[in-house]
């Protein structure tokens, strides 16, 4: 699958390693000129790079930036995202109290995002309750990652559960896109219990049984 | 320790078994006379009985009931709860649409018991993320259960966490009774994922590291 990331930080390297090792083609798009690049040069694969406001190839598209940046690239790009799905990984923490979320309390921050997109646009949540380091890795303690996927359009969401599953993940499908709401305080529980268990963002949520 | 629980149903069950497990002095309330005892004849171990609305014996009480009978228990008791540990472990699911909370999206089902609870009383939540037949049999695929404990009374939380971690289970300090909000959400994301992946209720959250 052809795949663009915009972003270049952490999140973005994480996830492009776990595509490339599933055989996609990425395509990564940084704020600034040449961030891309410098990325792509550190990873193997197919991968390419330009800048963000590039035209989008790939048929997903995952916003690996903050939140306030998101949606206002999903509006920025516009019509320019018509038919391809939208991956939507961030956790809005509130990051003055670090005591919650400041998501609208009976929304998401994937919901918001699905909300600015233009029609046509399918967003999925995904890789949000998942840390950098442990996606570059691709695992935990010897064990694969489970990756939690939310999204209401099922062809969008099976492309994401696809991507997931063939970087070597375990899919756990979340429901419908309302379900980013338990996966994001999912991702901020996490976040909160890395400093106080030293877990240095080594650490992953799995669902046994 | 000696652990009053009221209720006696599935989730009575499965945490009596593991602080019996522990060697804690268990006395069980149920709602009608006779439903105490009858459990009770069925654990092994320091295990009594009684009616709820008996005194209660133990400094710490488990909530072992639904959220709508949770809170006004707390209020009848009233005075007979000063200094005494309550467990909350109930998530306040929509049974109608099965599709979130109904708990007041600031606050969860936790803070309004401690709300509703005399002073003196401290709350803290746990093992509203387990099922009850996994507290029975102790643990997942060979795994201990993860138990995640939220509350704001430091000497409150260390008596739940020492009854968790002697009954053979491992604890992940939540932090604040706050963070009952995200282990509500937790629990109820594990619940509604049973069906779909077929789980059977025999599935645990943990956190790998």
């Amino acid at each position: 699958m052809e795949v663009t990331i915009i972003g270049t930080g952490n999140m973005a390297r994480g996830i492009a390693t776990r595509l490339l090792a599933g055989g996609h083609e990425v395509t990564l798009l940084g704020h600034e000129a040449g961030k891309g690049g410098a990325l792509a040069g550190e990873l193997d694969g197919y991968v390419g790079s330009g800048t963000a406001g590039d035209p989008i190839e790939g048929e997903v598209v995952v916003l690996a930036v903050p939140y306030e940046a998101a949606a206002p690239l999903v509006q920025e790009y516009g019509d320019g995202l018509s038919g391809k799905t939208v991956v939507d990984i961030t956790n809005l923490v509130d990051w003055q109290s670090f005591d919650g979320l400041v998501t609208p309390s009976d929304s998401s921050a994937a919901e918001e995002i699905q909300k600015a997109a233009p029609e046509g646009v399918s967003v999925v949540k995904a890789w949000n309750t998942n840390f950098a380091g442990t996606l570059v890795e691709g695992g935990v303690a010897g064990q694969p990652l489970d990756v939690f996927v939310a999204g209401d359009e099922a062809g969008a969401k099976e492309s994401v559960i696809d991507l997931v599953e063939s970087g070597g993940s375990r899919v756990i499908d979340a429901g419908p896109l309302r379900r980013a709401c338990e996966q994001e305080r999912l991702g901020f529980l996490g976040m909160t219990l890395q400093q106080p268990l030293g877990l240095g963002f080594q650490s992953a949520w799995k669902l046994v049984s």
